[in-house]
């Protein structure tokens, strides 16, 4: 048997041959390092990459070549002999000398190709080259999906787009929190969640409890995949003060709509001792602003990629309410505004049903920007509201609609008065420690919720909320 | 009826008069703002917050205050008519001056004092005054808990080491992929997989088919809460090359073992392109001690607080770690370790079972340090783990084992031999896409998981995982 020695492990001498193995990589460079200048013409670098395009002319080819690093491709030119079947879809570690096209940008010189795998078009690979596919299509094809660079670029912009919320949102002092995706409050679910229990019944046998119906055995109690952070994170507020939960949320929904979905990711903030909508406006306008533009800072590329499929606009047309201030209208100057242009509606206008989509879409295209609804009747709107001070049949809530997926963000002062909140609770029982934050150390607070997969449909003129999400889940969907 | 145009609501004075209210803000200075040196004695400020303790003199009285944006409190100087009954556990608006205490600490004097809310001790509020309760008690009272300032401090904390994880992998080109929560594979699951279903029995009667039974009739399968988002991360690498999950995770088990939860939070990494695991083990060496070093640069003094709690040991002492390089030993070489050492373990030492907690625990004490352990017997470990390429009987896998929790990470080069893979699959059926990986532009892909409980757990000394999360799911336990 091997003899093995503390000593011998903890020795000078293994350490520094340890230390030896952190110095070297085997790291490829990245192709966005090289697109974006860190190398220059004349450098030795290896790549490792899939080929997005063949063009073989007489004594070369050119391989176009992508690593999923951004949006742009390398080209590679290799010789004939060099090539050696490699084809579109391969995958390829290469290294080279750098060097320029004609048009100034950067291109490999091959000297060494390894092909690392093959692409067999004909053994049922879904993406030929040079077509373009609806959405549809690619989407039966979840796992090969980010192959596609349109929905490679999609995948990068969110993933930008929700580290500049993080990074915003920390900058002004709030702490993310995670609530709980597995609850045992409902309440808020409307008949739409999601029921939880062990897949093993045997597990379920043996935590069984007297009193304890079987299916209920292990949490002791009915659990449900949340449908909102919001109340978990009032609780926070309540000693934290400035908190945000950014993750996933739950609908049981029988929807085809392209703006809903089972699971989606759902940015909810509250903040402690903030007692009106003025502030909230300001909040969530000034978010969204900072938000926008850095993720245009860091992802313009790829957020002009995606763009381009759908339409001919360019960044700065697009993004022009970026410098604008967002009106400010109450619902019931919406409504006004709605009966004057009833012409130009399909649904009526019924103040007591609210504003649905068609209206929501409406005023944004009519005022010419997004646009904030505020003042809304308590009638249809949720417990949890602030009575409005002046008029007890309004509530303190907003709607923030935005250009081509309406409402975006919905968000209200909440009710801190325990009497008032006290008569409104949907389930006395069950909320008796959401009416305890009004009982002890009670502070005003306000919050929002914002769709991350509706911002990324606005920003990214993207049609169908599944095609901003990895893996997208609805009615009679759940592939993988 | 208000008479309503759009030109009243676009007009240039309407939008000046909304951009006056985006310039006040009600916002009061935060306790932290005032600590860390950005207000001098002298400037008028506002505070809002909640009162830690109350110390009365003979002409006045002394509030501790915390608004939840730091471990510090600011005293604040009251004369005793200005209290007018307010005491421990009430929240307040003060305004007032900043100035110096004797011992050079910032103080407000306070010239207006509002109570916001108070806080009936005797009504039921589980946090006395001047006491201190076991951790077991604390979580009893989730909705309260963030009132407890230790807890406060561990959420701060876990806000900023998940900032710094996302941090650290932004600058080093990974993109964050949201992998789904509901899923229908749940070949990992091992039996310890929750089932998902609507709670509405009506919806499923909607939403039936032939062919499918009642239960599965959403999804028209069954549908499961992820236990790892790995599988479906390779698919993303696959094209996106960098990519990281670090997200929800979920395990139905009936362990009341205070390092495990049914519901908690993995960071897991998939990197397209590594292909052996010294790599890996680079990235996570590096990882870990960037991450740490710069969440001690950010909350220092609230992980400090925390550790407290448990530990004499200063700062300094307790994070010798991150200067040194980690030992990394071979599976056999760990066994032959506790083979020598067999005396000293309550536990047997069986090769064929791994290595238990107790074992983990000794290997790290007896290196005094962190340490990696390599090539592990096939038989115990995953299908997806690449065949060690000298030794058939190997995989390469890796453990990493910390201090006060063992096992922090798992990881693996992954198989991406097509033949290999598929006579390893565990279920042809349902992994079909995920061999397919190895088909259509194959690469080497290296990755791992690490829970983020187990890692703050470790940095903050923190000996029950329940006391980590903000609400924390286990066997038997899911409050609010």
């Amino acid at each position: 048997m091997f003899k093995y020695s503390l000593e011998r492990l903890m020795s000078h001498k293994n350490l520094c041959k340890l230390s030896q193995f952190r110095c070297m990589s085997h790291t490829p460079t990245s192709i966005k390092d090289v697109t974006s200048g860190k190398h220059q013409a004349g450098d030795q670098i290896n790549i490792k990459g899939w080929v997005k395009s063949v063009r073989k002319l007489k004594e070369h080819v050119f391989l176009d070549t992508n690593d999923g690093s951004c949006s742009q491709n390398l080209q590679l030119v290799v010789s004939k002999a060099q090539l050696n079947g490699t084809a579109y879809g391969s995958s390829v570690n290469v290294s080279g000398t750098l060097g320029l096209t004609p048009k100034n940008q950067h291109e490999l010189k091959v000297e060494q190709l390894e092909e690392l795998g093959s692409c067999p078009l004909t053994e049922g690979y879904p993406y030929y080259p040079k077509k373009s596919y609806p959405p549809d299509y690619i989407r039966n094809h979840l796992h090969l999906r980010p192959q596609v660079s349109s929905l490679a670029a999609t995948l990068r912009v969110r993933h930008h787009a929700t580290k500049c919320f993080h990074d915003y949102l920390d900058r002004k002092g709030f702490f993310q929190i995670h609530t709980p995706i597995i609850t045992s409050n409902d309440c808020e679910g409307a008949g739409e969640a999601f029921l939880v229990r062990p897949a093993n019944p045997e597990l379920l046998k043996q935590m069984a409890k007297k009193d304890v119906p079987l299916d209920r055995a292990y949490f002791d109690r009915l659990a449900y995949l949340t449908v909102s952070g919001q109340l978990h994170l009032e609780a926070m507020s309540h000693g934290l003060g400035k908190v945000y939960t950014f993750g996933p949320t739950f609908r049981a929904e029988n929807s085809k709509s392209p703006i809903h979905l089972s699971e989606f990711y759902m940015l909810e903030l509250e903040e402690a001792f903030m007692d009106n909508l003025k502030d909230l406006m300001n909040r969530i306008e000034s978010m969204l602003k900072h938000v926008t533009k850095s993720l245009l800072d860091v992802a313009s590329e790829d957020v002009a990629a995606v763009r381009k499929l759908t339409t001919d606009s360019t960044l700065e047309d697009s993004f022009r309410w970026l410098d604008k201030p967002y009106p400010r209208i109450t619902f019931r100057e919406a409504i006004d505004l709605l009966e004057q242009n009833r012409s130009k509606l399909k649904s009526p206008v019924r103040a007591e049903e609210g504003i649905n989509k068609e209206q929501e879409l409406f005023l944004v295209s009519h005022l010419q920007c997004p646009v904030f609804v505020t003042d809304w009747p308590k009638a249809i709107k949720s417990f949890y509201m602030r009575q409005n001070p002046t008029d007890p049949e309004l509530v303190d809530a907003l709607d923030f609609l935005v250009p081509h997926v309406g409402e975006l963000v919905g968000g209200s002062v909440r009710e801190n008065d325990y009497q008032r909140l006290k008569a409104k609770l949907p389930d006395q029982e069950a909320l008796k420690w959401y009416l305890e934050l009004r009982q002890f150390g009670s502070v005003p607070t306000a919050g929002f919720g914002l769709g991350l997969e509706r911002y990324l449909c606005w920003v990214l003129n993207v049609h169908n909320i599944r095609d901003v999400i990895p893996f997208p889940r609805w009615a009679h969907n759940c592939g993988m």
